[in-house]
This record gives C-alpha cells, sequence and structure tokens, in this order.
C-alpha cells in the first residue's frame, strides 16, 4: 500500500461542485489501494477577502491577530471536503495546524514548519480514514495560530509528506504541469516530464509561479517525490525529483521572467571597506529584499551600487537610499522601474560552455540592451527594459531549443 | 480593580462598524480599572451561512466536521475586533476553544462545558490584555472542535465568569434587558431591574429568547451575577440574582408563549403499566424531546394520553407514535400543531394561593379554552389555540398587573 499526499489550490475548491471532483479524484486514489492525505488551500478569492476585511479594521492589522483571521479559509474547506466524503461513504477526518500539530516559529505571515506530529495521522490513515488537512497555516509553541505565507498549502503539503514518508506528493493546480516557460506569452512552451530540485527552485525563485519556493526546498530536503498535475484533467504533470543520469542532457529546462522589479543605482560611491553594509543594513533592517546587486569596477576611488528590489518595495527602498547616499557622500540615486528580469535555468550549463555567451548574442541579436547581469551555477538573469520581455523570452525559448524534447 | 466578561452577540458585531462600537465599549469598561474578557459570536447571518453550506454538501452532514465548519464565524470575530483593540492602542488577543482550552464533552452540535482552564486567560489579564474569547466553541478531550448549540455563546461567557470567579457577566444583546414579557405583542411589557435564576430559567424554556436556558443554569449554579444589555444603548438592563427579600414581592415576574407546539393524543389506551414507557422510550430513542405529558383518569381501564413536542419533530414522531399506538391497543392517534403555550412565571407564587385559579378565571373570561396544564413551583403553563397567543399573553399581563413595578 502506498501512501499518497495530495493538495488541492483554491481554484480547485472553489465551489461544491469542485469540492465535489475533488472528493471523487480523492476516491478514486483511496480505492487504488493507496493511504490518501488531502491538503486544502482556502475556496479562490477566500484568503483575498479576509486580508481586505482585516484592512478594512487596520492599515497594519496586529500579525498574530491576521493569521488567527486569514487561517479560516482553510478551515472551511477542510471541513466541507469531509462532509462530503462521509456522504460519499468514506471515513474522513478534517484536521487544522493545532489538531495535526504542525509546529512552525512565531514569524506571523510567513511561519516556517519546525516539526509535524505523524503519530496522529498515521493511526488514522490506519484505521482508514482519509485525512484532509488545513494547507497555509501552523502553530507555534505557545499554541498561537501561524500562517505561512502565499502559497504556503504547497509547503504544508510537502511537508506533510516528508512527515510521514509518503510514497509521492500531488501538488494538483490549475495547469498541467511545469513548463519550459510561461505558456501565455511564448506559444511554443512545453510541459517538462521531470526536472530537478533545484532547477524548480531557481524557477520558482525567477518568476514560475506553479509552486512556493519554500515547499520546492522542503521537497529538496526530504527528497520527496513532488507531481506538478492539473486537477481538471488527466495526465503524468510534472515530476520534480532530484539529478539522474538522463536529466544530465538537457542543458536548459527552461525561461522565466519577473516584471517585478526595480532597479535603484547610487552613483559615484567612494570606494572603501564598510559601504555596502552601510547601505544593505538597513534595507535589511525594513525588510526590503534586495535581489540582485552589481558593484562596477572602482575608477579612480569611486564606483557604482546598482541592485533590484520588488517595485512594491521600491518608495520605502527609495526613501532608506536617498538619505544614505546623503551619508556615504554619493553624487546621486538614479531609480527605474520599467525593467524586467529575465533568465534561463538548468543543471547542465555548469558542464556546457558558451551557454551564457548564447543567452547574450540571442538578445542582442533582437537588439535587446542587457542592463544588470547575474549567474549562478544553474541559471543565468539578464535585466532588460520591460517592454523587450515577451521578446526576450521567445527569442532564448528557441535558441536553446526548448520547444523540442531533447 | 474588577473582572468583567462581555459577552456580544451576532448584531453586535455584525458589520466592522459595529464591531468598532464594541470596541469602543470594551475600552471605556477597561479604562474604568477594569480587567475585561469579551465573549463574541459570529457577524449576524454567518452562522445560517455557514449551516447552508454544509447543506448544500450533505443533508445529514457529518457532526465532526459540521461542527469544525460553523465554528469559524466567530473566530473571524474575535479576531477582526482584536485588530481593531490594537490598532486602538490597547493590547489585546483572540482565543479560540482550543487556545483556552474550553473543555466539552463529545457531543457534536450541542456540547456541555465540562472544564475551562483559567491559569491562561488570568496571565494575560495580569499583564494587561484584553482576552478576546471565541463564543459557541470548544473541544473535547480528543482536540476536536465542538460547539455548544444555538445561543451557545451566552453559555461560553458565563463558563468563562465563573472559572475566572469574575464580578459581573454582561450579556450585550439587541434588547436592553429581560422584559416582563415580548414587547412586541404586548405593548404594556415592563422591563425587570432584577429576575432571579430560576424565574429566567423557567422564562428561557417556555419561550423568552434572550438567553439561552443552559447559560442560566450555569450562572445559577456558580451565581455569576449576570447583566441582560443592550449593545446600542445604556442602561441597567436586568440583573439575574438568586432570590432576595427584596424580590419576594413579586408573585409573578413575567408571561411567556411559544408557538412552536404541536399537541398529539393517544385516544383509548388500556390503562396498564408500562404503556408510558412503551411509547416514551422509542421518542427519546429518537432524540424527540416530550414537553407536557398529561393522562387523564382512568375510565373502564382506558385513559387517554396526551403530549407535545416541537413543531418540526411532528411528523417524525407521528409516525413512531402511530406505530406504537397499534402495538398497544389503542384506538387512534389525533394530532394538533394550531396550539401555542401560554406560561406565568414567578417565584412569588410558592406562597401566593390563588395564582392559578387567577390564571385560568382570567382565560376563561376571555373565552380562551385551556387544552392542557401543567405546573411546578414557579410555573403554571396553559397549551391554548394558537390564534388566541396575543389576547392570552395580554390578558395575563393585565391581570397580574405586570407593566407595574411592584
Amino acid at each position: 500500500m502506498s501512501l499518497v499526499v495530495q493538495k488541492y489550490g483554491g481554484t480547485s475548491v472553489a465551489d461544491i461542485e469542485k469540492i465535489e471532483n475533488v472528493a471523487k479524484r480523492v476516491i478514486k486514489t483511496k480505492e487504488a489501494g493507496n493511504e490518501v492525505v488531502v491538503v486544502l488551500s482556502a475556496m479562490a478569492g477566500e484568503t483575498d477577502r479576509l486580508i481586505e476585511l482585516a484592512h478594512k479594521v487596520a492599515d497594519e492589522p496586529a500579525e498574530r491577530e491576521y493569521d488567527a483571521l486569514i487561517s479560516t479559509g482553510e478551515q472551511v474547506t477542510v471541513s466541507l471536503l469531509s462532509i462530503m466524503l462521509n456522504k460519499m461513504g468514506y471515513k474522513a477526518k478534517s484536521f487544522l495546524g493545532f489538531q495535526i500539530r504542525i509546529l512552525t516559529d512565531d514569524a506571523h505571515k510567513k511561519a516556517r514548519i519546525t516539526h509535524i506530529d505523524s503519530d496522529k495521522i498515521k493511526a488514522e490513515l490506519n484505521s482508514g480514514t482519509i485525512v484532509v488537512a488545513a494547507g497555509f497555516q501552523g502553530i507555534d509553541e505557545e499554541n498561537n495560530i501561524t500562517t505561512l505565507g502565499r502559497g504556503g498549502s504547497d509547503t504544508s503539503a510537502v511537508a506533510l509528506a516528508a512527515a510521514l514518508k509518503a510514497d509521492a506528493c500531488d501538488i494538483y493546480t490549475d495547469v498541467d504541469g511545469v513548463y519550459t516557460t510561461d505558456p501565455n506569452i511564448c506559444k511554443k512552451a512545453r510541459r517538462l516530464d521531470k526536472i530537478t530540485y533545484d532547477e524548480m527552485l531557481e524557477m520558482a525563485m525567477l518568476g514560475a509561479k506553479v509552486l512556493q519556493p519554500r515547499s520546492v526546498e522542503l521537497a529538496k530536503k526530504f527528497e520527496v517525490p513532488l507531481y506538478v498535475k492539473s486537477s481538471f484533467s488527466e495526465g503524468e504533470g510534472t515530476l520534480l525529483t532530484k539529478e539522474d543520469v538522463e536529466m544530465e542532457k538537457e542543458v536548459i529546462c527552461g525561461v522565466t521572467y519577473d516584471r517585478d522589479q526595480a532597479k535603484i543605482t547610487v552613483v559615484q560611491v567612494p570606494d572603501r571597506p564598510g559601504i555596502a553594509a552601510q547601505l544593505f543594513t538597513p534595507l535589511a533592517e525594513n525588510n526590503i529584499v534586495v535581489d540582485m546587486i552589481i558593484q562596477n569596477a572602482s575608477i579612480k576611488g569611486f564606483t557604482d551600487l546598482t541592485f533590484t528590489v520588488s517595485q512594491k518595495e521600491l518608495k520605502k527602498a527609495q526613501r532608506i537610499v536617498d538619505r544614505i547616499a546623503g551619508d556615504i557622500g554619493a553624487v546621486k540615486v538614479e531609480v527605474d522601474d520599467d525593467v524586467a528580469k529575465v533568465s534561463i535555468i538548468g543543471v547542465g550549463m555548469v558542464s556546457h560552455s558558451g551557454v551564457a555567451a548564447k543567452m547574450f548574442s540571442t538578445l542582442s541579436k533582437e537588439g535587446i540592451n542587457i542592463l544588470m547581469i547575474s549567474t549562478s551555477e544553474i541559471k543565468i538573469s539578464c535585466v532588460v527594459q520591460a517592454k523587450y520581455t515577451e521578446l526576450a523570452v521567445s527569442s532564448l525559448h528557441d535558441a536553446f531549443e526548448l520547444e523540442n524534447k531533447s
């Protein structure tokens, strides 16, 4: 007998009819001889409705209370699915974070799971019960309700799969797998049968929205066999797995883009030790995530420091940087929020030379100017003017022949 | 410093504006130097919405899941009020059943509170925090979520007041106290300053909807000073208390009515031991609550058995009674659902003769035929034809001079 964790997102449980479809799929898996743990998100739109309610009361709602509020959405869907499964003649029970004991740290709104008690769930599964667990939520050591951040139900599912040593963790969503790029902007996008955890992690970090990055990290750490599937159709989906021999053939697995980028340049900074710390420490203290950082070679004791932040945090970041720029004697601060980041990802690039060169020449051929470059072992990102996003993605998809299975 | 428990019903927290009013009232109480525990219901209409959702999925929803679902309404209001209080500059924290540990038995949908851990709340109060507790919900020993039945938040408030040995428990509702009768059908109805627990219990059982009967039982058991007040106006409200010398002056404190009545008569039952058990045991086994039971004096070895049930349970009851009537050799079963129960309540009637006679003659003078009578030490109930309900209430209110404070 296999143990399968299935996670269904908000669009899959958006109304009673869709919940019935989920129930049928769960029963099918159960009838095939599996033990089944289902993890659910809130109904599509419900979490947003609750967030809006909180913000009607206060601009910055108390975080402990905010989490208690927005975690109700999952409580509703797990109860409804359990009622449905019971009606259909199956033993099913809903479980909330406090009932399983999904322990997290106390970082409200973005808590991290620290421990899951698996005994209770195992006992339920042994007695033939379908376990329906609320995603997105946990409790800290003081029994306060915490939530895991947007897309946190993916992480709940993977964490449960890891704790239970599940044979598979299926993430059901409204697309039927992970694609070489966004099918909405590139018609030639192709569904991948397999992708490594590392590649998926980069893709998720660099703009692909199919999975929460932390769920991929966790899957990698515990080697959870993770499938991304469509809840509206049958199909193999995409398997996330560790690197294997077969996969080494593919140099590049995907192209991503991220339009939520803004570029800040601090011009003519005196090039002396401690300047970077002086700039980036206050940004970190204000919870501003700095993405790419580029420092030019020093000319006559001066350098330009360029970095990117999320557009949502640009104003806040600019206020801080303007203040510090004066303190450290920089000439001026320039801002550009009309940019996008285009990236290519692939574990194969480590062992293949010329990947970066091919990327740069492809963009150049299309007349696309590269504003910033950042690389890691398995990805290359270029910041370009936002208007070139689609063109950059399509031309890179073509250049690396991603429409053809290698 | 006093410890005050305040309970606000669904109409008092129906929207953000009303929640703000509740916050102001809570702050006023806190600023007057009190420790405050607030108990909330769900927003008006929300519990009904959730119940409807459950019944869209299944005619008889699994009870454990039903409770998990409908308990979310209170989670929303306690979070929102806590957000509001924090915004207004006060330390406030929401607490759910599992966080306080409001332990109940495992009778889903109508659970009874068995124990409340008061240590955690006391610690929070000591540190100056306003405690905002979800009404209506608890957990059983297995950590399953339970609910306390309609009006259960009243019971939550009283139970918390008892556990914390509160100096007062204020039940805020949309009326400004307990009335001698329903002001909607009798213009002369008068607000009572005081009423005994026993009288209130009878009034609640006999049709007054202002408090859940179990909350009154609990208040009596632990002698909780319970005030019924309006959340929309200032005013003393009505104090529920144990009997005192001053109160003995009033013979009758109120007149109630209950239209949810149906009368079943089993005609010509052989009068032998065990017949009543044979009839009422299967009704009890089917969870049908039988209210008044009247058995006529036996004539030639036969008797008529008449009893009342809720109209909602009439059909189910009738099916059972029809079957048994044949078994025990009764002649026929008669049913009348066009009846109402009118009652007068007062601790004073024990020591005053003639109360019953006055009630019967009052009804008689108005030409109202009495179909059934049942008495206890502190109440007399008469079943009459439903069309006479208002007339019976008004004439009794007049006859016992309830509009004048004695």
